[in-house]
Protein backbone atom coordinates (compact mmCIF):
# COMPACT_ATOMS: atom_id res chain seq x y z
CA UNK A 1 0.00 0.00 0.00
CA UNK A 2 0.85 3.58 -0.48
CA UNK A 3 2.55 6.03 2.12
CA UNK A 4 -0.81 7.77 2.33
CA UNK A 5 -1.75 4.17 4.00
CA UNK A 6 1.12 4.05 6.22
CA UNK A 7 -0.04 7.46 7.30
CA UNK A 8 -3.24 5.99 8.55
CA UNK A 9 -3.59 5.47 12.40
CA UNK A 10 -3.58 1.64 13.30
CA UNK A 11 -4.62 2.29 16.81
CA UNK A 12 -5.34 -0.59 19.20
CA UNK A 13 -8.78 -1.92 18.21
CA UNK A 14 -11.08 -3.54 20.66
CA UNK A 15 -11.58 -7.12 20.06
CA UNK A 16 -15.38 -7.28 18.14
CA UNK A 17 -13.59 -4.27 16.18
CA UNK A 18 -10.78 -6.46 15.18
CA UNK A 19 -13.19 -9.46 14.73
CA UNK A 20 -15.55 -7.51 12.39
CA UNK A 21 -12.74 -6.39 9.71
CA UNK A 22 -11.38 -9.49 9.96
CA UNK A 23 -14.72 -11.13 8.82
CA UNK A 24 -15.21 -7.81 6.26
CA UNK A 25 -12.03 -8.84 4.63
CA UNK A 26 -12.21 -12.61 4.86
CA UNK A 27 -15.45 -12.53 2.53
CA UNK A 28 -14.02 -10.17 0.03
CA UNK A 29 -10.71 -12.06 -0.06
CA UNK A 30 -12.90 -15.21 -0.69
CA UNK A 31 -15.18 -13.46 -3.15
CA UNK A 32 -11.64 -12.40 -4.98
CA UNK A 33 -10.36 -15.73 -5.22
CA UNK A 34 -13.33 -17.53 -6.84
CA UNK A 35 -13.47 -14.05 -9.28
CA UNK A 36 -10.07 -14.81 -10.22
CA UNK A 37 -10.31 -18.31 -10.57
CA UNK A 38 -13.67 -18.34 -12.27
CA UNK A 39 -12.97 -15.43 -14.99
CA UNK A 40 -9.49 -17.67 -15.65
CA UNK A 41 -11.93 -20.70 -16.28
CA UNK A 42 -14.07 -18.89 -18.13
CA UNK A 43 -11.46 -16.93 -20.38
CA UNK A 44 -10.94 -20.19 -22.28
CA UNK A 45 -14.89 -19.89 -23.55
CA UNK A 46 -13.02 -16.60 -25.16
CA UNK A 47 -14.13 -16.04 -29.01
CA UNK A 48 -10.95 -14.81 -29.57
CA UNK A 49 -7.66 -14.63 -28.22
CA UNK A 50 -7.56 -10.81 -27.70
CA UNK A 51 -10.80 -11.60 -25.42
CA UNK A 52 -9.32 -14.46 -23.59
CA UNK A 53 -6.12 -12.40 -22.72
CA UNK A 54 -8.42 -9.58 -21.66
CA UNK A 55 -10.47 -11.59 -19.28
CA UNK A 56 -7.11 -13.54 -17.88
CA UNK A 57 -5.02 -9.90 -17.35
CA UNK A 58 -8.63 -8.61 -14.94
CA UNK A 59 -8.74 -12.27 -13.52
CA UNK A 60 -4.86 -11.52 -12.26
CA UNK A 61 -5.53 -8.17 -11.27
CA UNK A 62 -8.52 -10.05 -8.53
CA UNK A 63 -5.99 -11.97 -7.46
CA UNK A 64 -3.04 -8.98 -7.11
CA UNK A 65 -5.73 -7.44 -4.24
CA UNK A 66 -5.82 -10.62 -2.47
CA UNK A 67 -2.44 -10.03 -1.53
CA UNK A 68 -3.46 -6.74 -0.36
CA UNK A 69 -6.03 -8.21 2.37
CA UNK A 70 -3.39 -10.40 2.91
CA UNK A 71 -0.94 -7.37 4.25
CA UNK A 72 -3.66 -6.32 6.27
CA UNK A 73 -5.03 -9.05 7.92
CA UNK A 74 -1.42 -9.56 9.27
CA UNK A 75 -1.47 -6.82 10.67
CA UNK A 76 -4.45 -7.50 12.46
CA UNK A 77 -3.19 -10.35 13.52
CA UNK A 78 -5.16 -12.87 11.33
CA UNK A 79 -4.52 -14.90 8.25
CA UNK A 80 -6.04 -15.43 4.44
CA UNK A 81 -7.42 -19.33 5.15
CA UNK A 82 -8.49 -18.02 8.65
CA UNK A 83 -10.36 -15.56 7.63
CA UNK A 84 -11.80 -16.72 4.23
CA UNK A 85 -12.80 -20.11 5.85
CA UNK A 86 -15.93 -19.27 7.39
CA UNK A 87 -17.45 -17.86 4.16
CA UNK A 88 -16.42 -20.64 1.88
CA UNK A 89 -19.73 -22.52 2.54
CA UNK A 90 -22.11 -20.17 1.12
CA UNK A 91 -20.20 -18.31 -1.82
CA UNK A 92 -19.08 -22.02 -3.09
CA UNK A 93 -23.36 -22.82 -3.27
CA UNK A 94 -23.74 -19.43 -4.24
CA UNK A 95 -21.63 -19.98 -7.59
CA UNK A 96 -23.06 -23.68 -7.99
CA UNK A 97 -26.51 -21.88 -7.70
CA UNK A 98 -25.28 -19.84 -10.25
CA UNK A 99 -23.50 -20.97 -13.13
CA UNK A 100 -22.22 -19.79 -16.24
CA UNK A 101 -23.19 -21.71 -19.40
CA UNK A 102 -22.22 -18.85 -21.98
CA UNK A 103 -19.42 -16.90 -22.60
CA UNK A 104 -22.17 -13.72 -22.45
CA UNK A 105 -23.53 -15.26 -19.29
CA UNK A 106 -20.23 -15.25 -17.74
CA UNK A 107 -19.33 -11.86 -18.74
CA UNK A 108 -22.93 -10.29 -17.46
CA UNK A 109 -22.46 -12.43 -13.99
CA UNK A 110 -18.81 -11.45 -13.51
CA UNK A 111 -20.14 -7.54 -13.51
CA UNK A 112 -22.96 -8.24 -11.91
CA UNK A 113 -20.99 -9.72 -8.64
CA UNK A 114 -18.27 -7.19 -9.07
CA UNK A 115 -20.78 -4.59 -9.17
CA UNK A 116 -22.59 -5.73 -6.19
CA UNK A 117 -19.80 -6.68 -4.62
CA UNK A 118 -18.11 -3.58 -4.42
CA UNK A 119 -21.06 -1.64 -3.66
CA UNK A 120 -22.00 -3.43 -0.58
CA UNK A 121 -18.68 -3.93 0.58
CA UNK A 122 -17.69 -0.12 -0.13
CA UNK A 123 -20.41 0.42 1.78
CA UNK A 124 -19.27 -1.99 4.90
CA UNK A 125 -16.04 -0.80 5.02
CA UNK A 126 -17.08 3.12 6.31
CA UNK A 127 -18.50 1.26 9.62
CA UNK A 128 -13.79 -0.29 9.64
CA UNK A 129 -11.08 1.17 11.00
CA UNK A 130 -9.11 3.57 8.97
CA UNK A 131 -6.18 1.36 7.51
CA UNK A 132 -8.99 -1.34 6.56
CA UNK A 133 -10.91 0.86 4.88
CA UNK A 134 -8.40 2.00 2.66
CA UNK A 135 -7.84 -1.42 1.63
CA UNK A 136 -11.02 -2.16 0.84
CA UNK A 137 -11.89 0.72 -1.06
CA UNK A 138 -8.64 0.26 -3.41
CA UNK A 139 -9.71 -3.29 -3.83
CA UNK A 140 -13.50 -2.60 -4.93
CA UNK A 141 -12.55 0.60 -7.43
CA UNK A 142 -11.43 -1.51 -10.21
CA UNK A 143 -13.29 0.61 -12.89
CA UNK A 144 -11.00 -0.61 -15.77
CA UNK A 145 -13.09 -4.13 -14.94
CA UNK A 146 -16.30 -2.63 -15.26
CA UNK A 147 -16.28 -0.67 -17.75
CA UNK A 148 -14.48 -3.48 -20.37
CA UNK A 149 -17.53 -6.30 -19.21
CA UNK A 150 -20.06 -3.83 -19.84
CA UNK A 151 -19.11 -3.03 -22.98
CA UNK A 152 -18.02 -6.11 -23.78
CA UNK A 153 -21.40 -6.97 -23.55
CA UNK A 154 -22.92 -4.39 -24.65
CA UNK A 155 -21.43 -4.83 -28.11
CA UNK A 156 -22.47 -8.22 -28.59
CA UNK A 157 -25.82 -7.94 -28.02
CA UNK A 158 -28.80 -6.13 -30.27
CA UNK A 159 -31.46 -4.67 -27.47
CA UNK A 160 -34.52 -5.93 -27.40
CA UNK A 161 -32.80 -9.46 -28.67
CA UNK A 162 -33.93 -12.27 -27.90
CA UNK A 163 -30.47 -12.98 -26.42
CA UNK A 164 -30.83 -9.12 -24.56
CA UNK A 165 -34.01 -10.38 -22.62
CA UNK A 166 -33.22 -13.82 -21.99
CA UNK A 167 -29.88 -11.68 -20.12
CA UNK A 168 -31.68 -9.59 -18.56
CA UNK A 169 -33.27 -12.33 -17.17
CA UNK A 170 -30.52 -13.93 -15.90
CA UNK A 171 -28.99 -10.48 -14.02
CA UNK A 172 -31.95 -10.63 -12.36
CA UNK A 173 -31.63 -13.89 -11.10
CA UNK A 174 -28.53 -13.11 -10.21
CA UNK A 175 -28.97 -9.95 -7.85
CA UNK A 176 -31.64 -11.81 -6.06
CA UNK A 177 -28.83 -14.52 -5.56
CA UNK A 178 -26.49 -12.41 -4.27
CA UNK A 179 -28.69 -10.03 -2.21
CA UNK A 180 -30.24 -13.24 -0.48
CA UNK A 181 -27.12 -14.53 -0.02
CA UNK A 182 -25.48 -11.70 1.54
CA UNK A 183 -28.07 -10.66 4.38
CA UNK A 184 -28.35 -14.29 5.34
CA UNK A 185 -24.40 -14.09 5.56
CA UNK A 186 -24.67 -11.32 7.61
CA UNK A 187 -27.68 -12.67 9.76
CA UNK A 188 -25.09 -16.06 10.43
CA UNK A 189 -21.98 -14.39 11.18
CA UNK A 190 -22.01 -12.54 14.68
CA UNK A 191 -18.65 -10.71 13.75
CA UNK A 192 -20.50 -9.53 10.41
CA UNK A 193 -23.34 -8.58 12.28
CA UNK A 194 -21.75 -7.13 14.89
CA UNK A 195 -20.12 -5.39 12.23
CA UNK A 196 -23.23 -3.70 11.25
CA UNK A 197 -25.42 -2.86 14.51
CA UNK A 198 -22.40 -1.10 16.42
CA UNK A 199 -21.38 -0.61 19.58
CA UNK A 200 -21.40 3.02 22.29
CA UNK A 201 -18.09 2.76 21.20
CA UNK A 202 -17.93 2.58 17.55
CA UNK A 203 -21.03 3.92 15.54
CA UNK A 204 -22.92 1.48 13.14
CA UNK A 205 -25.52 0.92 10.87
CA UNK A 206 -29.27 1.30 12.16
CA UNK A 207 -31.86 -1.08 10.49
CA UNK A 208 -32.59 2.16 8.00
CA UNK A 209 -29.05 2.63 7.02
CA UNK A 210 -29.41 -1.29 6.14
CA UNK A 211 -31.88 -0.31 4.04
CA UNK A 212 -30.43 2.37 2.40
CA UNK A 213 -27.28 -0.10 1.76
CA UNK A 214 -29.58 -2.56 -0.25
CA UNK A 215 -31.18 0.41 -1.73
CA UNK A 216 -28.11 1.93 -3.09
CA UNK A 217 -26.93 -1.91 -4.23
CA UNK A 218 -29.88 -2.10 -6.18
CA UNK A 219 -30.27 1.28 -8.13
CA UNK A 220 -26.12 0.89 -9.05
CA UNK A 221 -27.20 -2.74 -10.51
CA UNK A 222 -30.25 -1.02 -12.45
CA UNK A 223 -27.49 1.38 -14.25
CA UNK A 224 -24.96 -1.26 -14.78
CA UNK A 225 -27.56 -3.84 -16.33
CA UNK A 226 -29.02 -0.71 -18.54
CA UNK A 227 -25.45 -0.10 -19.80
CA UNK A 228 -25.09 -3.27 -21.44
CA UNK A 229 -28.36 -2.62 -23.01
CA UNK A 230 -30.18 -5.30 -20.62
CA UNK A 231 -33.44 -4.21 -18.73
CA UNK A 232 -32.92 -4.73 -14.60
CA UNK B 1 13.17 -6.01 -17.03
CA UNK B 2 16.42 -4.96 -14.97
CA UNK B 3 19.24 -2.72 -16.10
CA UNK B 4 21.43 -5.82 -17.26
CA UNK B 5 18.43 -6.40 -19.71
CA UNK B 6 18.12 -2.41 -21.29
CA UNK B 7 22.31 -3.10 -21.53
CA UNK B 8 22.23 -6.21 -23.68
CA UNK B 9 22.59 -4.96 -27.23
CA UNK B 10 19.64 -4.47 -29.68
CA UNK B 11 21.34 -4.69 -32.95
CA UNK B 12 19.25 -4.72 -35.75
CA UNK B 13 18.23 -8.48 -36.94
CA UNK B 14 17.84 -9.73 -40.22
CA UNK B 15 14.24 -11.31 -40.80
CA UNK B 16 14.25 -14.69 -40.36
CA UNK B 17 16.23 -14.46 -37.16
CA UNK B 18 13.48 -11.74 -35.91
CA UNK B 19 11.05 -14.86 -36.79
CA UNK B 20 12.36 -17.58 -35.06
CA UNK B 21 12.87 -15.62 -32.16
CA UNK B 22 9.09 -14.43 -32.18
CA UNK B 23 7.81 -18.19 -32.95
CA UNK B 24 9.94 -18.85 -29.81
CA UNK B 25 8.32 -16.17 -27.64
CA UNK B 26 4.71 -17.20 -29.14
CA UNK B 27 4.88 -21.00 -28.33
CA UNK B 28 6.58 -20.04 -24.76
CA UNK B 29 3.81 -17.62 -24.17
CA UNK B 30 1.09 -19.73 -24.90
CA UNK B 31 2.92 -22.26 -22.98
CA UNK B 32 2.52 -19.92 -19.99
CA UNK B 33 -1.13 -18.69 -21.05
CA UNK B 34 -2.34 -22.49 -20.49
CA UNK B 35 -0.79 -23.49 -17.66
CA UNK B 36 -1.87 -20.48 -15.50
CA UNK B 37 -5.41 -20.82 -16.68
CA UNK B 38 -5.50 -24.73 -16.14
CA UNK B 39 -3.47 -24.43 -12.64
CA UNK B 40 -6.56 -21.66 -11.78
CA UNK B 41 -8.84 -24.01 -12.77
CA UNK B 42 -7.07 -26.90 -11.06
CA UNK B 43 -6.95 -25.50 -8.09
CA UNK B 44 -10.38 -25.72 -7.52
CA UNK B 45 -9.61 -29.31 -6.71
CA UNK B 46 -6.90 -28.58 -3.98
CA UNK B 47 -7.73 -30.51 -0.67
CA UNK B 48 -7.69 -27.34 1.33
CA UNK B 49 -7.54 -23.59 1.29
CA UNK B 50 -3.86 -23.34 1.88
CA UNK B 51 -3.07 -25.46 -1.31
CA UNK B 52 -5.65 -23.91 -3.58
CA UNK B 53 -3.90 -20.30 -3.00
CA UNK B 54 -0.49 -21.62 -3.05
CA UNK B 55 -1.33 -23.19 -6.71
CA UNK B 56 -2.68 -19.76 -7.53
CA UNK B 57 -0.29 -17.76 -6.57
CA UNK B 58 2.22 -20.09 -9.03
CA UNK B 59 -1.04 -19.37 -11.54
CA UNK B 60 -0.39 -16.28 -11.18
CA UNK B 61 3.47 -16.21 -11.25
CA UNK B 62 3.06 -17.36 -14.95
CA UNK B 63 0.45 -15.19 -16.22
CA UNK B 64 3.12 -12.47 -15.04
CA UNK B 65 5.72 -14.12 -17.26
CA UNK B 66 3.83 -13.50 -20.33
CA UNK B 67 3.98 -9.43 -19.48
CA UNK B 68 7.64 -9.88 -20.14
CA UNK B 69 7.17 -11.95 -22.97
CA UNK B 70 4.67 -9.46 -24.50
CA UNK B 71 7.00 -6.69 -24.03
CA UNK B 72 10.21 -8.27 -25.64
CA UNK B 73 7.31 -9.35 -28.49
CA UNK B 74 7.19 -5.56 -29.24
CA UNK B 75 10.44 -4.41 -29.39
CA UNK B 76 10.77 -7.44 -31.63
CA UNK B 77 7.48 -5.75 -33.80
CA UNK B 78 5.15 -8.40 -33.15
CA UNK B 79 2.25 -8.60 -30.75
CA UNK B 80 1.49 -11.79 -27.95
CA UNK B 81 -1.66 -12.74 -30.29
CA UNK B 82 0.14 -12.65 -33.18
CA UNK B 83 2.71 -14.36 -32.11
CA UNK B 84 1.20 -17.45 -30.20
CA UNK B 85 -1.59 -18.03 -32.81
CA UNK B 86 0.37 -20.71 -34.82
CA UNK B 87 1.07 -22.39 -31.54
CA UNK B 88 -2.72 -22.78 -30.11
CA UNK B 89 -3.99 -25.65 -32.31
CA UNK B 90 -0.97 -28.15 -31.39
CA UNK B 91 -0.97 -27.06 -27.47
CA UNK B 92 -4.54 -26.97 -27.24
CA UNK B 93 -4.42 -30.48 -28.99
CA UNK B 94 -1.79 -32.18 -26.51
CA UNK B 95 -4.07 -30.48 -23.38
CA UNK B 96 -6.98 -32.54 -25.13
CA UNK B 97 -4.89 -35.57 -24.68
CA UNK B 98 -3.15 -35.38 -21.32
CA UNK B 99 -6.46 -33.72 -19.14
CA UNK B 100 -5.91 -34.70 -15.26
CA UNK B 101 -8.51 -36.50 -13.55
CA UNK B 102 -7.22 -36.31 -10.18
CA UNK B 103 -5.64 -33.27 -8.01
CA UNK B 104 -2.31 -35.38 -7.73
CA UNK B 105 -2.18 -36.13 -11.77
CA UNK B 106 -2.98 -32.57 -12.18
CA UNK B 107 0.35 -32.11 -10.08
CA UNK B 108 1.99 -34.14 -12.22
CA UNK B 109 1.46 -32.86 -15.24
CA UNK B 110 2.13 -29.58 -13.94
CA UNK B 111 5.51 -30.00 -12.59
CA UNK B 112 6.33 -32.64 -15.67
CA UNK B 113 4.93 -29.89 -18.64
CA UNK B 114 6.94 -26.85 -16.75
CA UNK B 115 10.15 -29.13 -16.63
CA UNK B 116 9.73 -29.96 -19.90
CA UNK B 117 9.12 -26.54 -21.29
CA UNK B 118 11.87 -25.48 -18.85
CA UNK B 119 14.48 -27.16 -20.27
CA UNK B 120 13.62 -27.20 -23.89
CA UNK B 121 13.24 -23.65 -24.00
CA UNK B 122 16.48 -22.30 -22.32
CA UNK B 123 18.38 -24.91 -25.00
CA UNK B 124 16.73 -23.29 -27.26
CA UNK B 125 17.31 -19.48 -26.25
CA UNK B 126 20.89 -20.32 -26.80
CA UNK B 127 20.30 -19.91 -30.52
CA UNK B 128 18.47 -16.82 -30.64
CA UNK B 129 19.69 -12.63 -30.10
CA UNK B 130 20.56 -11.79 -26.47
CA UNK B 131 17.78 -9.93 -24.93
CA UNK B 132 15.01 -12.66 -26.40
CA UNK B 133 17.59 -14.87 -24.39
CA UNK B 134 17.04 -13.03 -21.29
CA UNK B 135 13.53 -12.79 -21.27
CA UNK B 136 13.50 -16.91 -21.91
CA UNK B 137 15.85 -17.79 -19.14
CA UNK B 138 13.35 -15.58 -16.80
CA UNK B 139 10.91 -16.93 -17.83
CA UNK B 140 11.50 -20.64 -17.47
CA UNK B 141 14.00 -20.43 -14.18
CA UNK B 142 10.66 -20.97 -11.73
CA UNK B 143 12.23 -23.25 -9.52
CA UNK B 144 10.00 -22.13 -6.69
CA UNK B 145 7.18 -23.41 -8.17
CA UNK B 146 8.96 -26.69 -9.41
CA UNK B 147 10.11 -27.95 -5.93
CA UNK B 148 6.46 -26.98 -4.64
CA UNK B 149 4.74 -29.33 -7.25
CA UNK B 150 7.23 -31.93 -6.51
CA UNK B 151 7.09 -31.67 -2.79
CA UNK B 152 3.62 -31.75 -3.04
CA UNK B 153 3.07 -35.20 -4.85
CA UNK B 154 6.17 -36.73 -2.49
CA UNK B 155 4.96 -36.09 0.39
CA UNK B 156 1.17 -37.33 -0.78
CA UNK B 157 2.24 -41.04 -2.34
CA UNK B 158 3.55 -44.04 -0.65
CA UNK B 159 6.86 -45.08 -2.38
CA UNK B 160 5.57 -48.05 -4.13
CA UNK B 161 2.11 -47.88 -4.07
CA UNK B 162 -0.63 -48.76 -6.85
CA UNK B 163 -0.83 -44.83 -6.92
CA UNK B 164 2.59 -44.23 -7.02
CA UNK B 165 2.85 -47.01 -10.06
CA UNK B 166 -0.40 -45.45 -11.81
CA UNK B 167 1.30 -41.66 -11.46
CA UNK B 168 4.22 -43.23 -12.97
CA UNK B 169 2.56 -44.52 -15.67
CA UNK B 170 0.80 -40.92 -16.07
CA UNK B 171 4.26 -38.95 -15.90
CA UNK B 172 5.87 -41.53 -19.09
CA UNK B 173 2.57 -40.72 -20.98
CA UNK B 174 2.89 -36.78 -20.68
CA UNK B 175 6.53 -36.91 -21.45
CA UNK B 176 5.81 -39.00 -24.52
CA UNK B 177 3.43 -37.19 -25.91
CA UNK B 178 4.97 -33.78 -24.92
CA UNK B 179 8.23 -34.66 -27.21
CA UNK B 180 6.27 -35.73 -29.99
CA UNK B 181 4.82 -32.91 -30.00
CA UNK B 182 7.77 -30.28 -29.72
CA UNK B 183 9.01 -32.43 -32.59
CA UNK B 184 6.45 -31.86 -34.61
CA UNK B 185 5.81 -27.95 -33.58
CA UNK B 186 9.43 -27.71 -34.71
CA UNK B 187 9.03 -29.78 -38.20
CA UNK B 188 5.54 -27.39 -39.02
CA UNK B 189 6.87 -24.11 -38.60
CA UNK B 190 9.49 -23.27 -41.04
CA UNK B 191 10.81 -20.17 -38.60
CA UNK B 192 10.64 -22.58 -35.58
CA UNK B 193 12.58 -24.98 -37.88
CA UNK B 194 14.71 -21.98 -39.55
CA UNK B 195 15.96 -21.26 -35.68
CA UNK B 196 17.41 -24.88 -35.00
CA UNK B 197 18.95 -25.46 -38.41
CA UNK B 198 20.92 -22.07 -38.71
CA UNK B 199 22.24 -19.97 -41.45
CA UNK B 200 25.66 -18.45 -42.41
CA UNK B 201 25.03 -15.83 -40.57
CA UNK B 202 23.91 -17.25 -37.63
CA UNK B 203 25.02 -20.70 -35.53
CA UNK B 204 22.31 -23.35 -35.54
CA UNK B 205 21.65 -26.49 -33.89
CA UNK B 206 23.12 -29.46 -35.85
CA UNK B 207 20.99 -32.73 -35.79
CA UNK B 208 23.40 -34.10 -33.23
CA UNK B 209 22.86 -31.07 -30.89
CA UNK B 210 19.20 -31.50 -31.64
CA UNK B 211 19.46 -35.17 -30.42
CA UNK B 212 21.49 -33.46 -27.28
CA UNK B 213 18.99 -31.73 -26.47
CA UNK B 214 16.31 -34.36 -26.20
CA UNK B 215 18.56 -36.49 -24.28
CA UNK B 216 19.23 -33.60 -21.58
CA UNK B 217 15.48 -33.12 -21.48
CA UNK B 218 14.75 -36.35 -20.76
CA UNK B 219 17.39 -36.81 -18.18
CA UNK B 220 16.23 -33.81 -16.10
CA UNK B 221 12.80 -35.22 -16.69
CA UNK B 222 13.51 -38.73 -14.61
CA UNK B 223 15.67 -36.53 -11.68
CA UNK B 224 12.31 -34.51 -11.40
CA UNK B 225 10.11 -37.97 -11.42
CA UNK B 226 12.52 -39.95 -9.36
CA UNK B 227 12.26 -36.69 -6.83
CA UNK B 228 8.58 -37.12 -6.86
CA UNK B 229 8.94 -40.65 -5.57
CA UNK B 230 7.96 -41.69 -8.97
CA UNK B 231 9.67 -44.09 -11.84
CA UNK B 232 10.32 -42.53 -15.02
Amino acid sequence: MSDAYQGLVDEPLDADYVAGAVDLLGVLAYEELTTYQSLSVHAFSAPDLASRLELCRFAVADFEHIRLIEGRLGELGSTLEGAMAPFVGAIDDLNRRTRAETWLEGLVKASVAAGIVADFYRDLARLVDPRTRAVVEEVVADNAKSDYLIEAVRSSIEPGSKEASRLSLWGRRLVGEALTQAQQVAADRDAMGGLLIGTVERPGADLGEIGEILKRATARHTERMTRMGLTA
